[in-house]
């Protein structure tokens, strides 16, 4: 049986998760409808193509939401919640249904003001996640992605964080711009990696240089789209770990994310000496998910 | 009557200038047949439309072009020359053709090695112009652009250079990423560009973040699209300066290229005390054409 449905619901796909009595997951489900594809009448429907089945007749299950489903493109609008804030405590809305065997609680995410202007929707609930099972953390998340993010984490709250636009910088040059014609769509060679680390953070004011040379040397040299991807990455991430060293510096750090893409962040700092381990991004979800979930039956109760 | 034709003839574009007998500009035309659309065999007949008018009947005119007319993509490749080189005594090439009233020359474009490997094409004739004008000069020289060219001069030599990718990374973060929701298409605003390009000056490492704040700062502000425009501008031409600092620190810089664009590196290179000329590019292209035609005339004479 049913007791409440957990949903991430970003800009491309939707996931759900049919959630049983003590939290376990009874079933899973995922469609391509993603925020960016709907207007705002489009996601109830949305929704119930995908779990009507999962719903009870008589009565009114629950629905908790995170991503970019409450951006004010999405469903309706969560507005943020400004840190310093217990991320599992952020602000709520409820979507307007239809379906009176639907109760859809949309979580807000973070944004920050000082020392510089700053918005996350849907990593919140990730970091929420780590804190339910890390309850006395105190150190840095970091969650690698098309808009990467680093949290400072003390008292269970967020205290600041910074967004690095590193993810959507690598999948702009690698496809849009001169680069796209030297740089291979998949594989990653390790030693060209870390040396481009390591160059990208002993001059990171030259990356705009260092962009254009891997162009130079596959047309002088014929250079490997393989070594040419691999040193794209390090350059970008180097960068990022340059801008992000307040962050990283002396630090136990968390990352969460794609597994592929939280190995390349360990290995780049480890390099530099700091300490990191992994956690997988849907856990970490869901276990967010979950906390605030039952944050909310207390509430209601 | 014709002398000799001067082309310019880059990837979007085809400008030709028709020469009397002191190097005089008798006619202008210019064609949207760039070498990005054309295959080898359509380049002549693309010539010879804009251009057949020009030709006298029983002579064989010089036609000497520079651009991307010479790269592997376009005409016939005219091979790089290795720097340190004169850029008005690079290698040319003789570009097959049918009609026997013409004799098509090719520059070849620069390329280096070490201390990294760099290309330009149709540069390295701009500041051929601008060095036959100013046969004395010892500096650097400076063409803002797709791919903003610095290049040390010595002894009339190109003895050096270094390519920035900025002028594509703001088109691409413009038009392609989650910035082109919050940047307006025109428009300049001098004290947020200011601004901009000191941020960027003292902390380039953070230029990713710095980006994604120009997001944020709309989402939770509002800011204005002309002003988030300009600090975009600010914060890139910023970071290639941070990262070209060896270039123009205690120089004389002369800057080369479209006429806004010069301005806009001339405020923030005077910002930091260096000394700037702006040169008309097209008007540099022509001088390095002829500088090549005579040197070329003086060959087969």
């Amino acid at each position: 049986m049913t007791h409440w449905i957990a949903l991430d619901w970003g800009t491309s796909q939707l996931r759900a998760w049919r959630m049983g009595p003590d939290n376990d997951i009874l079933d899973h489900q995922t469609s391509d409808r993603g925020m960016g594809a709907l207007t705002p009448d489009a996601f109830e429907p949305a929704l119930l193509e995908l779990i009507d089945d999962w719903l009870p007749v008589d009565t009114t299950t629950p629905v908790i939401a995170c991503g970019m489903v409450g951006a004010k493109q999405g469903w309706c609008e969560a507005p943020y919640t400004r840190v310093p804030c217990v991320p599992s405590q952020g602000s709520t809305i409820i979507a307007p249904t239809q379906d009176s065997r639907l109760k859809v609680t949309i979580l807000s995410g973070l944004s920050q003001t000082m020392p510089s202007a700053d918005v996350m929707r849907g990593e919140e609930t990730q970091i929420a996640g780590f804190l339910a099972q890390n309850p006395k953390f105190d150190g840095v998340i970091c969650l690698p992605g098309t808009h990467t993010k680093w949290a400072h984490i003390s008292a269970e709250e967020v205290v600041s964080f910074q967004t690095f636009m590193t993810g959507e910088l690598f999948s702009l040059l690698s496809k849009y711009s001169v680069l796209r014609h030297s740089i291979a769509e998949q594989g990653l060679e390790q030693d060209a990696f870390r040396t481009a680390i390591d160059d990208a953070l002993s001059r990171p004011a030259t990356i705009a240089a260092r962009l254009f040379e891997l162009r130079a040397s596959d047309i002088l040299q014929g250079q490997e789209p393989a070594i040419l991807r691999s040193k794209l990455s390090g350059y970008l991430i180097g960068l990022e770990l340059s801008g992000a060293r307040p962050y990283w510096l002396g630090q136990d750090i968390i990352l969460i994310g794609e597994p592929d893409l939280c190995q390349l962040y360990a290995t780049a700092l480890k390099a530099q000496g700091a300490s990191v381990a992994i956690q997988d991004a849907t856990s970490m979800t869901l276990a967010g998910l979950t906390a605030v979930y039952k944050t909310c039956i207390g509430h209601t109760q």
